[in-house]
């Protein structure tokens, strides 16, 4: 390949959010620009993550350089457990606090001693292959994140993706746009950015204005204040242990993401709280309510998360009270409205007071709005420019955002990519000059959720018809819980259910017992309508796990419950 | 039952929106004020409608005096059909549009010879029983809509919901708030009204607006626009003929309901245009792009409604092409959020511009905000006041709005209610006194959407083991839509299907059949994601048609699309 272009091909999505993956090519040298998962679309039935697909580097191992992390959220480096045996284990660099939590994942899944970590610091530069990557401040919703000027032999190349300007972050530093500066004045011949918030007027609000809402709430709560926010947003964590020790509250981290995350953010010293504002669930009786404030999970109304264990009574250490104020520290991620919307009712049903919703001012996006995606692009000027990270329509907007900018000279040349298309670029033009096969690639079979804690397995979809499906279909009274009919199970192509009654009648029972436990722990006769969502979660877990013990096999399971 | 007091009894839902029934009862008379049908929430598999429960007046339809109806609108008057016979044909009180509409479905139902239609005047008092009611005139997105004043021996109860102040309706009149004042002199016992928005701040903008932001989207678009609404949104409809008119464009009516809808009110002389403007699809092939636009269903992202047929080249009519404006008349409704994402992005990718979204300035909302709901009560001043036709968290922000108006002397007790919840009401205090069993009662069986037409079966879900249940699971490549396994069948209860082979072989290759005049439709290249819902909606479709001709059952279908 030709020296005198460079190539980018995104081997995730681009028209959906997540599972963030791009390979730069030039020569005959590959580099990796992040390696995320996504988590499913609704109607991705029965899968709990969704991969990049790396097909295309199967037999260019060699090539690869490295791996280029920008930040230490999911979407960016969540698949490198999945993928990294496959790549051939590439050099990986991030900063630190990207590697501190990337350990964390690498060593739950048993490949910390074979993969090469490398801790960049901002703003020096390092060589990776024959490129030069300069690493520069980006400020995002968690600390340490990174934009790239990737110096490659065909020209300068800038990855700058989940962004905003930010001149006060709450943790971390403001994005660097002294540096922007000077990459702009190199005429960069591709910038790859995200365009998520294009639907957005203005700029996005500072993480400071949060800080200070959070304040408000400390100052006049009468009860317990429970948060609930990403277990990757270690900037709220920040804020809130802020306010809390301004406020004189303790802390207890809910939620088995958050409490690693927040371990590793504390160890490397990036959260910083005094000793003795962080507790564990266990000392909450020794303080009066209006001493604690609770940090969890749940904030998008995923139905095994601790929020909605709170709002639907199963939660073992707390109980949702008249006086408690729960904050919604996040803003519901499409496709989560209704579970978000769900969990509000059950916690305004318990007597809880309830903040939310974008009027509140206890949350801002961490990605940039149309003046700062116009401000990047008057600072940089790139030849061509690829907005990714985003629908399809936030892609088309960035382009209209683009033409309106005719104060521009030359105008930069925009390309909306598709998973798989190859971009490529030289000093004059951009374009996609050919496709490379990219598909979805799935993980199911354990894992719940975040807080499940269940063991992961890897699997192709199409692999399905070995271990099975099985259907659970249930009836329940649409006010109590109770069943009103079945279970029935229906099993597709997993053959020890139908050579074994007596696992039919266990799982059956499992289902039974499931449904018995959430209904005793029901809200009681204030509940207008049982959460079947909670309900389907708890059946699959309890019955994936029974599976799991009795006949090493892992059919996908799907309840359907029918609230009649 | 003691004359001192009135009583209300909500036998609809109240933490959801839709299905709106009231009785209000005083001495031995009942009245009942609304009857409206819900649509489905996303977790209650396979049911078409959700209608209210009327155990309650079974044994007591001696005493029911008449059904007044506020509005013309599904959710308050999408019942009747079903509820009718077994209320035992009371007199029904309507403005004129309200029983334009209600006549078609009467008649669409064979009902219209046995029922008792009165069309009230707005501001002209009637009786019913013993009682008198006053209709005053309401601005909603509907023209003709009323609220009431209904005197009992136990004192004045005001019922006003779906109402905003807006004094520059698109059509119909501006909310009546001299007489509302007239009725806050009296002291009102109680007042039924909606508090969905009470969430936003400041006042619902006037329809007006929404003619104004029309009018620069006519102006300018260099093709056709197509605009999408709610059928039963009649004030819009006026806006776009009022736009297409000055501006040059004719009109094309396309979905079933919008068509049935549109000309009731204007052979009723509410909707108004020009004898040239509307013209039928075929028609459209005489006038440029430029000169035409079109007003379809499908606002909501609902499969198999025009907007998402055009979305999916599905429509046999009109083809989406470059040039194009598709304007989202309207908000998602809460569930509907990635529905209606789904239908912008393909939009988009077939080259049509599309305007959506609050910040677009084409939609308002029917329903008053904080301060419009403030004001209700400065003017009323009722002794009791209950929010309804909200989700829970709605209920408890009111009761806090309320509570912030200490200058209200004195201040309106606020009650929650439940479905079922008898809430007693007199001169002194309001307060819930029992509850009577009220519960979920389902249509399923063929409403597949307002757009299909398919005849429509009323039965209740636990009776759905009699027909039993079919699913149908296939596997289908995420990106093309082709299938890549399946389909299976799976029927629990649906004897038929075990007993006949040919008729499961029919059944797969209906799927089969449908999957593949799909595929053949879909976009192209272009498209990255196959559009599951749209796939599900079809494959129901045909198979309950086909099982319906070849064994006159009604099995529930579900389909389960796998996008590998």
């Amino acid at each position: 390949m030709t020296l005198s272009q460079v190539r980018a091909i995104p081997l995730g999505g681009v028209g959906e959010v997540g599972r963030n993956m791009w390979a730069l090519e030039c020569g005959d040298e590959i580099v990796i620009l992040d390696c995320g998962v996504m988590f499913p679309e609704e109607d991705m039935l029965g899968i709990d993550l969704v991969l990049p697909d790396i097909a295309y580097l199967r037999d260019k191992t060699d090539r690869i350089k490295g791996i280029l992390l920008s930040h230490g959220h999911e979407d960016h480096i969540g698949a490198i457990p999945y993928l990294l045996a496959d790549l051939g284990f590439p050099p990986i660099y991030g900063s630190r606090l990207t590697m501190g939590l990337l350990q964390g994942k690498l060593k739950e899944h048993r490949l910390l001693d074979k993969a090469k970590l490398v801790t960049f610091q901002l703003g020096e530069p390092f060589e990776v292959g024959t490129w030069t990557v300069e690493p520069f401040a980006v400020a995002h919703s968690i600390p340490d994140a990174a934009g790239f000027g990737i110096t490659t032999p065909a020209g300068l190349v800038v990855y700058l993706t989940d962004w905003k300007l930010d001149h006060t972050p709450a943790l971390g530093r403001p994005t660097d746009v002294a540096t922007l500066s000077a990459l702009g004045r190199r005429r960069p011949v591709a910038l790859l950015t995200d365009c998520v918030r294009v639907e957005s007027p203005g700029y996005t609000p500072s993480e400071a204005t949060v800080g200070e809402s959070f304040d408000q709430i400390f100052a006049i709560a009468p009860g317990r204040i429970i948060v609930a926010t990403f277990a990757s947003n270690i900037s709220r964590v920040q804020q809130v242990i802020e306010s809390a020790e301004a406020y004189g509250r303790r802390i207890v981290l809910l939620g088995r993401s958050m409490e690693r995350n927040s371990k590793i953010a504390l160890d490397l010293g990036y959260l910083k709280a005094k000793p003795e504002t962080l507790i564990r669930p266990n000392q909450m009786a020794q303080f009066d309510d209006d001493q604690i404030a609770v940090v969890c999970t749940g904030s998008q109304g995923e139905p095994m998360a601790v929020l909605n264990r709170l709002a639907n009574r199963d939660h073992a250490q707390v109980k949702i009270q008249p006086g408690d104020t729960v904050v919604f520290s996040a803003t519901p991620i499409p496709g989560n409205e209704t579970s978000v919307s769900r969990v509000i009712n059950n916690l305004f049903r318990l007597g809880a007071d309830v903040i939310y919703g974008a009027d509140a001012g206890v949350h801002v996006s961490g990605h940039a709005a149309q003046e700062e995606l116009r401000f990047l692009l008057a600072l940089l000027r790139p030849v061509t420019v690829v907005p990714f990270y985003g629908e399809y329509r936030h892609m088309v907007l960035y382009r209209n955002l683009v033409a309106q900018m005719t104060g521009l000279q030359p105008q930069p040349q925009v390309l909306i990519p598709e998973p798989g298309g190859v971009l490529a670029f030289d000093q004059m033009q951009g374009a996609q000059v050919g496709t490379v096969p990219v598909g979805f690639v799935f993980v199911d079979g354990g894992v719940l959720d975040e807080d499940s804690g269940v063991e992961t397995v890897i699997r192709d979809r199409q692999l399905l018809a070995r271990d099975g499906m099985l259907f659970i279909v249930v009836s329940i009274d649409a006010e109590t819980g109770a069943i009103s009919g079945g279970p029935d199970v229906v099993s597709r192509g997993f053959v020890q259910m139908r050579q074994n009654p007596e696992l039919l009648a266990a799982t059956e029972e499992a289902v039974r017992k499931t449904l018995a436990e959430i209904s005793r722990g029901a809200h009681g006769a204030t509940v207008t309508q049982a959460d079947t969502h909670f309900i389907a979660a708890k059946i699959k877990e309890q019955v994936a796990d029974l599976l799991k013990r009795k006949t090493r096999r892992h059919p996908m399971v799907l309840p359907l419950i029918l609230a009649v």
